[in-house]
């Protein structure tokens, strides 16, 4: 059984706090800490949980405690990161790691001296569909990747007070199908990045110094080349498809519906528009991503995402950025 | 080359005549026949045939002639099949053969005698959904089959006055289904129907004496099961799939459309309905039908559906009509 | 909170006792019964559950408690319906009911005496698919109903033991699609049931005097016909579709798949088939269901599958059996 | 009655040829030009057309000719056009105009003096199913354009000696996209263009000089972005899919294929692969191009593809070739 502090209760804090006590078996959540005492409080009374804090501090020092989820704000992650690993604690974090590539580098040279595992959250890569996917394509299904689309488009914009702290578009939001090109080319390594974004959906981002509508084209050493298409709203919902084609066939995955019924009018048929939250859409992957950690503690096993996987899908969102700025495509060796 | 007298020129008969000449590079369309002296001249200075009569006689008589297509009434069948076949030509007849058994068994013992060929027009046989689907089945990739469904729904209900004479629903539209079913069930007979229907279309059809909706369950001797429902509208158009069910498998056809568009918004994902009209649904059927006919003709072989298709799918009509007023599963042994 | 006991804990009485525990909020899983004392007690030790029994009586003299599920075998139901209701518990009952009218009537009076709730785990009308489907015919979106289509195919017969108490495949199998026909057409009542059934699957389930292959044709009294098939083996895996068409268009459910991928390859388009054990395909049914039902109790309102539509789908099964062997369709009224 | 001569007989040209022949009721064959003798006087006996020649000023001094269809190869098209253009007759000409846009903005400056209609034969315009998306992109179903998808996979790479002279994968393949590109963004014009492209299928090729998988951003004026995703060889056959996301929803069209067939086995479902040749795929768009040339002709109105559409899609493409080697976005401002 992995006892487990879960730092931050927003809405991601939360549900991974009710995951790890009613859907994980070899876990326990044995602590909760968050600034908002009243908040932090009445989850624990619902989730039955015994130890509460408002500071990590306390979290950390006990040694009962093997791991932590740190789900509080970007900002933090770092920090936590470090601070968590100088106890030895394990650590879950929520993705980014960090705006900041010295934050990070720091971070993980940190976790490598601590020898304790680090795994980033990357619930994508635990979806059914994006898993089958890339499962065939680690089978060879589809024999060596050439093309790669990624469609991830979000039904609205997030409230702009978030965005404005959300290190823009390609750090909070593309972040995610940077790191699904490198989950379904495996194997090869990111080389360049070019990004081409504007404001579409809303002015406000725009004077926030964001853009909500983007093409990035990523290459990889073996030649594959991936493109992904984003927009921060879609008027028919929450639109996540990926395609992988290779030198064998290709193989993709659809979204997700509420059912899968049909209606047949004058009209044409009608079916179901995608599954429209992103907690409903990725409700599976938050869960069997959060099982992967606890069972990778318990066996004493390789976390499936590790901090270099949180450290490069930052460097593309970094490079998407430069290149958007600077109208051409930017090596990863740039930054390094 | 064949050579090949049209016989009736209304929607079918004009549609054969156009691609006798435009589709079918063996057949020479050589004489129409028609009563309406004014549409058979129209059609005939159109499409460029040389002879033209209001009686079949003169046509028959012709020695250069090699077959006839009878696209006229239903109760011209018989004797036209009847007439031609003393003439020695070969014959292709729409469906049905006719509503009366004695006249369809009088006809097929001619047509041995004269030792014609007889196709008669079950064009859906040549619908490439509908014999792909065979074709699996016969190849034996679903393995035996065990049980069928065969949807076959009319966009809109005929004009009544062609309902009168029509013979009835299961003889005038489940006849096809009927033809389906055993062309969907390669190598077995069929051993009883058993047949409700009832008026929910229309009840002019009703005060007609037919019926507009029905359900039909045929009994194969190897132990197959079909379903067949059938509506005179469908709100959506045409509808008209298939499914066969077997040991290894189940193979389907769906609709066709007339593109492979979809349109997503927040009401959900539309695409089109089916095609609508019978002429647009089955047009490369009707040229594929009409081709195997001359190919049989030019190369010597048999006709793909012969006049023993013909006269049984009348058969299970009669017996479908019994059934329902009978209450009670039909024998085809109860009519020999 | 409605506290209540799971009487019987095989495989469903299993799964049931989860659900009350993890996934329903209002309703307390108070005692499980079961003569396996080792078993019963191991998942009371699993769960949490305080009280537990091997005979029923201990439970239903319990103040305490306000209802039980019965999950225990068809042919304890009718007497443990009596006894509960005689106690003043309410009932959660699995289908079927009994396999005799008789005794069904009894259990129903006796209910109806005490006042209590029962409600029949058709779990199959809590499915989200069918549930919208129906949602959509109740709200007129298809009009009148006209022809229903149910296709409902066993990934693999259930063993042999089983089969020969289970009161043949239209009282254990069909009972479901009976139940789902009369959802699908609202406000309407059965006037008559035609079967016909055979052997195809196991000669084995032939020889215990059962059928493995059907098709039942039911007839409503505002003139909707259903077509039923049905086969305790499909090789693609678990096949639950239905279709129903109405005056103003159709609406369907598609089969549930594990995950919404697909694969290009010379071959063809590969997708998923269809989920395989009834477990995972309808998991989210018996979740609604147990939770329909805690809801009603906790409010006061009317259980959403009654008493009479498990003795109505009973009684379909018996018309069923009559049939086939009469090879008629047979009346609902003959039985009254 | 439009008098045309189809000038070059090789696979496109007998195409155009035998629609002109068969289809096109208001169109009359009058001339074929080949310097294949042989070629062109079977084709010309098959076909009945009266005037055959080995060269163009014969066909171009017949004062009874009003048009030509120029399908030789692509280095005489610009040569043709003038000449024509100066005969007074109006032009159907296959795509590209020519690879010197020097070359091409003379030969329209002498269409325009001439006074005559040029048609460039971007025939993926007319096939129903992207017609219809662009027909819901004008009737502004979607809103206004803000990402397109275009994937363009052929199913095998052409003969090494027609790459030689194609001009390249920009030049010869990715054009129609371009075009189509242009098509779905009505009202806007293209600023930019990104390519990157690698040799995946055939070293050859890249031996060659040319590469054989690409990926284009394209950006328009209205901040529309477009991805175009190329590959010479997809093993599941030829690849032709659009999709165009707005403001309002998404609309897209998928693959065509030989049926509308499913097969389900324990593998799971399988459905047809993509039509592979490219004449079965878009036979309807050669036949609705040319009628549309045909009218445009017939009434005096505009034709729907002009001399302008041909011009922008080769400096896309000669943009797309200098940005694949300069590694950064092209703008099309550059050329002029």
């Amino acid at each position: 059984m992995i006892r487990i502090a879960v730092i931050g209760i927003g809405r991601i804090g939360e549900l991974h706090a009710r995951h790890l006590t009613h859907r994980i078996p070899n876990a326990e959540l044995s602590a909760l800490v968050d600034p908002d005492v009243d908040r932090v409080e009445a989850l624990a009374q619902t989730l039955g949980v015994e130890t509460v804090a408002t500071r990590v501090t306390a979290v950390l020092g006990d040694p009962a405690i093997d791991a932590v989820a740190i789900c509080s704000p970007t900002d933090t992650h770092a920090d936590l990161i470090v601070a968590a690993a100088r106890k030895g604690k394990h650590i879950f974090c929520e993705k980014p790691v960090d705006h900041d590539l010295g934050k990070i580098d720091h971070a993980l040279t940190e976790v490598h001296r601590a020898g304790v595992k680090l795994m980033v959250g990357f619930n994508r890569r635990f979806d059914p569909n994006f898993a089958h996917v890339q499962a065939q394509v680690a089978a060879g299904v589809v024999g060596a990747t050439e093309l790669v689309r990624i469609t991830s488009r979000d039904p609205a914009p997030p409230p702009l007070a978030y965005l404005k702290v959300s290190g823009g578009m390609f750090l909070d939001m593309t972040i995610h199908d940077f790191d699904m090109a490198r989950f379904l080319v495996p194997g090869a390594n990111v080389t360049s990045v070019y990004a081409s974004g504007c404001v579409r959906v809303d002015p406000a981002i725009g004077e926030a110094g964001d853009i909500d509508t983007a093409v990035v084209v990523v290459e990889f050493d073996d030649g594959t080349l991936v493109t992904i298409d984003n927009s921060r709203r879609a008027a028919y919902g929450y639109d996540q498809r990926i395609e992988v084609f290779g030198t064998e066939g290709v193989v993709w995955a659809d979204n997700n519906t509420a059912h899968r019924t049909g209606l047949g009018t004058a009209e044409g048929m009608l079916t179901p528009r995608p599954l429209d939250f992103f907690m409903d859409r990725y409700i599976d992957s938050y869960i069997a991503e959060m099982q992967a950690f606890i069972t990778a503690l318990d066996r004493g096993t390789q976390v499936p995402v590790g901090g270099v996987d949180g450290r490069v899908s930052v460097l593309m969102a970094l490079a998407a950025n430069r290149s958007r700025h600077e109208r051409r495509p930017v090596y990863l060796s740039e930054f390094n």
